[in-house]
């Protein structure tokens, strides 16, 4: 512990509570009592509400070799808001939940708090309670998001129809490379101090990775050409993963064409410089928290106009499957490779 | 791992979901879509949403040892509803993430899953969601908890005044006794496979420890008996720490009476057994999962006509400060002794 760093048991759990939750803005109308009791109060009279949650563990979501607290708060909040946005609705409370093992001070809570206040502030959300424990060992971050839509008008996973078009947004496999890039640079400092990271002209997958946005954009979007999604979902296990996800929910088959996967060219230069399929990367790498929805072939020239989506494919009846079409014409069946923590060795 | 048993990898997170949330009961209007999509969907047009969040990690919250997967997990969903009737409110819905090391197979899993089932159907509330991922190290449960009150009826700890009476329900000291109790057989079995533990005449101070409930009851009595507090928080830190919350938040003092602070016989033996000061434990002890409450004077009659309330005392002006009258009529000053895990050593 570096000098003027605090230690978290000198303030406790009311004190650090107290420290982190002083002053917390409240943007919401919804918000009507947030920290500072045994359940926040909110009042939703004419929307409908949704709820997501989502749990980072150190060690198997977060390194923190590379990840700094506050970029890593700014992004376990941003992946909540990101699923809110895949409802088609907007976020507007999170309660934060935080296990801190003894090798954190005061000051690295006060960073990882600064960076989920940002991404409160840049998405016009309100911090409205949560718990904070000590943990035995790592860091646990436990956020849930509270959202609204209009009545009916949430979109699932289960609304996508025959001929709709599956389209996504931004670019796929960025945030994926960026890891094998950060893991990369990781191992080449090992026991080398004075070790500088080489990210020249890999700018854009360092920040996929670490300082991941949500797809508001886009929401705002559709609903300003008119355009409901008849099903949607957020990108965070890998497209394939995702899709197939929609096709079960959905009862349908999906085609998806190879040369339609929009993948940034840093994206493609990592790929052959870690001799990585890129293509398989773009399916199958995860974090990307862009939006896939399907829309119906009615709307193709609405959605065609939005900027920052491609039109990648359609779908189709049950029995014809998932499958990606390549350049060559062959259909690939879609397999989901998403990551399984489950699979990783205890450490 | 024993026979028959399942390693989570075989199922993988997808799987695993799958399996946990099978055929869950929808039990309350609120709960539009449940499981199964980016966030789930509720609808509260008439009422206030209530929003509590609280996060058990394995080794600082609870011990299998002495702890079944099953009863954790009614307990990690009770300590959730306990604090929406702390707010007047009642719980509706629920979203559980669980953090699972390669230690637990898919029946422990099971069997922790099927204690939160119980009971959300003891008390009508319906799973809509969670998260599930591998830990490094032990389990994390995190649980958040969304209830309704009447609009503008959510009882806060900032109502009480000067002259309401403090009342506080069922006994106090129990759940720590029996935390006490099963660590000292838990240090006797060390090294003795064939130890049984003895809890012979203390089989409440072990089922208030490992099995608590949450005082709906209270909550329904309280709205029968048209009392509506003016503050009210459930017990989990210690009778003391809670009421300097709401003193804190209410500005306002207090005076308790130790003679009527409520102990049931088996603390008591507990507390001589251990050399330990009985008042300390019940002052103190936490996890009780009792409510505190503020009345106003003219309540009196109809809340201590209420079955498992006692009347230990009164709210004061701010100045007079916070105290417990002794049997021989000193004030002692309160102070919060509530456990803090983070001046626990790090394992």
């Amino acid at each position: 512990m570096a000098e003027k760093e605090t230690e978290i048991s000198r303030l406790g759990e009311f004190g650090l509570i107290d420290r982190l939750t002083a002053d917390l803005p409240k943007t919401n109308a919804s918000t009507i009592r947030a920290v500072g009791d045994d359940a926040a109060v909110l009042r939703y009279p004419d929307t409908d509400i949704l709820v997501t949650t989502d749990l980072l563990l150190e060690g198997v979501h977060f390194d923190f070799t590379y990840m700094q607290p506050k970029l890593l708060g700014y992004k376990a909040a941003i992946v909540n808001f990101s699923d809110i946005y895949a409802m088609n609705g907007t976020p507007r409370q999170i309660t934060v939940s935080l296990g801190i093992s003894k090798r954190f001070t005061v000051e690295h809570i006060d960073q990882l708090y600064e960076g989920i206040r940002a991404a409160c502030e840049v998405y016009g959300v309100d911090i409205v309670g949560g718990d904070t424990s000590a943990s035995r060992q790592g860091l646990v971050i436990s956020i849930t998001c509270i959202g609204d839509v209009a009545r009916d008008r949430a979109v699932t996973r289960s609304g996508a129809k025959d001929t709709d078009l599956i389209c996504v947004t931004g670019d796929l496999g960025a945030a994926y490379m960026g890891l094998q890039l950060l893991e990369r640079e990781k191992a080449a400092s090992a026991g080398r101090p004075d070790f500088v990271p080489d990210f020249a002209g890999k700018e854009y997958l360092v920040e996929r990775q670490l300082h991941p946005q949500a797809r508001r954009d886009i929401v705002e979007a559709l609903a300003k050409e008119g355009i409901t999604p008849t099903a949607m979902m957020d990108i965070s296990d890998g497209l394939s993963s995702e899709l197939l996800h929609i096709c079960k929910a959905s009862q349908c088959g999906c085609r998806i064409y190879e040369e339609r996967i929009p993948i940034d060219y840093q994206t493609a230069i990592m790929a052959e410089e870690l001799n990585m399929n890129l293509v398989t990367a773009a399916l199958n790498g995860g974090e990307d928290y862009e939006q896939l929805f399907t829309v119906p072939l009615t709307d193709h020239d609405r959605v065609a106009a939005i900027p920052g989506v491609r039109i990648i494919g359609y779908i189709t009846k049950p029995d014809l499957g998932a499958a990606m079409v390549t350049r060559d014409g062959t259909e690939i069946p879609m397999q989901a490779q998403g990551w399984n923590a489950f699979t990783e060795p205890e450490k």
